[in-house]
């Protein structure tokens, strides 16, 4: 009952309209296993350098997240510095220093190939092949990926499609690998490129979920003070997996309310630089928010 | 039980990326008053020129749109020429021609005076100030505005918002009138300038309706071909002022189901050029929709 998710643990440098963050914990898989862990337990592959703080290890080791498969590599962490403008839309990267990320080549440890559960976050789609190769006939797999792989690695990316049980992708995205500019027919499109579920993120306007006979569509839990969306997606998706995973059944309700379940969990997210939120909430907050989303949207 | 508007009666030239229309119907009270009328009575107040096609006043008349103060003036009829680009966005005004519009000086019938009813449609804030002294103390006030008004007549814009009931408003406008950057703090800011509802219209991305003890929160409803967005949002008011009308009572259920009926009222003004759609639906095509609506986000 693990999900394995397999990406980036990184230090983030990041500046919004509310402050600043430098050598903060980061990364796709922090933010999902931080995210999911609430709902099941969570194993993590991913890699970092010599100079990785021990407390963010302390952090994710605490927050029961399985680490086995966290190597310590000879070099720097991968570090990302990022901007956001006042609508708080895409991020401008300012600087990626992939660090040993760049040669991750990921080895899934032997007691996490019998996962049934993969969260493949955005990483080249090369490397997703790889992990997917390693599994023994995982029952559910789930992806991520962005702009930069579906324009360099198209046909990889289209591979891993063909393979993965739930893709998501924004907005942006679904329709540059589409080239729908309408998203319930890029959504529509999506699917036919192998996932029985393709969920787009629309950022702060929400979420719309295709499955074989359901379209589902969902605002964004809107807060009134938001600090960093850095991780929102992420966190989105270790909601959302997290929540379909402790419920097994992945059924249409299910699926629906994995979403809203995601949606609940990026509101932590993107209240305080980091996942340091994330990191400190318990079920009566989600439980809670929860209700409250419930309230905003029923009528 | 009447709802009167006032506003704009217009020829259109369009062109989106799935066509273009020339010397269409159009203007903020046609849409309106064709999207509210499937619920209740509407009274029109508007000019038009010599040149105004019989055809569009029959259609008007055809759909039980009181005209009586409807006026022909000697001169051309307004004429709105616009662009959209591929993401169907605020559309780029090629050319706007006033013509008979450009003194508008709304004298509302006598007949029309005790209407408890009133829109008042994206005009000059002055006009609209001076249509509200002529009413006979109407039960509720709404209105709508845009940019240009914001920036250059903010003072009398004020002065509606102090007079007026609910308020409709874009997302962006929301942002310029409050200079706020967070639409939960605008929305909340502008109750404060007197509206107790303001529904703040996200276009594809949904409404978010404030009142006094309410947030509502709701996507919109997607379709998969739009052909022109023109008249969305007075159609979307249309619908969600005739739902309230109908429904009499104005607590917070009925709030947020004018909302519903007003998303889907827009989903036909959307689907074709100018409001051709919207003026030959039933009360069925409305039910269907709005069963499917509920289908597409309940959780």
């Amino acid at each position: 009952m693990s999900i394995l998710v397999i990406g980036s643990v990184a230090l983030d440098k990041i500046k919004t309209p509310y402050g600043e963050s430098n050598e903060t914990l980061g990364g796709s898989a922090t933010y999902f296993s931080t995210s999911a862990v609430n709902f099941c337990p969570v194993n993590l592959v991913a890699v970092v350098g010599e100079d990785f703080p021990k407390k963010h290890i302390q952090l994710l080791k605490d927050r029961n997240i399985g680490l086995e498969g966290l190597t310590v590599q000879k070099g720097k962490t991968f570090r990302w510095e990022g901007e956001y403008g006042c609508d708080f839309c895409d991020a401008k990267t300012i600087a990626t220093h992939l660090n040993v990320f760049a040669q991750f080549n990921p080895v899934v440890p032997d007691t996490y190939l019998n996962n049934k559960y993969v969260f493949l976050a955005n990483i080249d789609p090369e490397i997703q092949l790889k992990v997917l190769k390693q599994m023994n006939k995982p029952k559910l797999v789930a992806c991520d990926t962005m702009n930069y792989w579906i324009e360099s690695k198209r046909n990889h990316l289209m591979k891993v499609l063909k393979n993965v049980d739930i893709f998501f992708v924004n907005g942006s995205e679904a329709k540059q690998l589409t080239s729908e500019i309408n998203l319930i027919k890029a959504g529509k499109e999506i699917l036919k490129f192998g996932p029985k579920v393709v969920v787009v993120k629309k950022g702060e306007h929400g979420v719309i979920l295709f499955s074989k006979n359901d379209i589902f569509v969902t605002p964004a839990f809107l807060l009134e003070s938001i600090s960093d969306p850095t991780g929102a997606g992420d966190t989105f998706a270790g909601g959302f997996m997290g929540y379909l995973v402790k419920n097994r059944l992945f059924n249409k309700t299910n699926l629906r309310n994995a979403v809203i379940h995601g949606c609940v969990m990026a509101t932590f997210a993107v209240e305080d630089f980091s996942p340091k939120r994330l990191t400190c909430i318990k079920i009566t907050d989600i439980t809670q928010r929860l209700n409250k989303f419930k309230k905003f949207t029923e009528f």
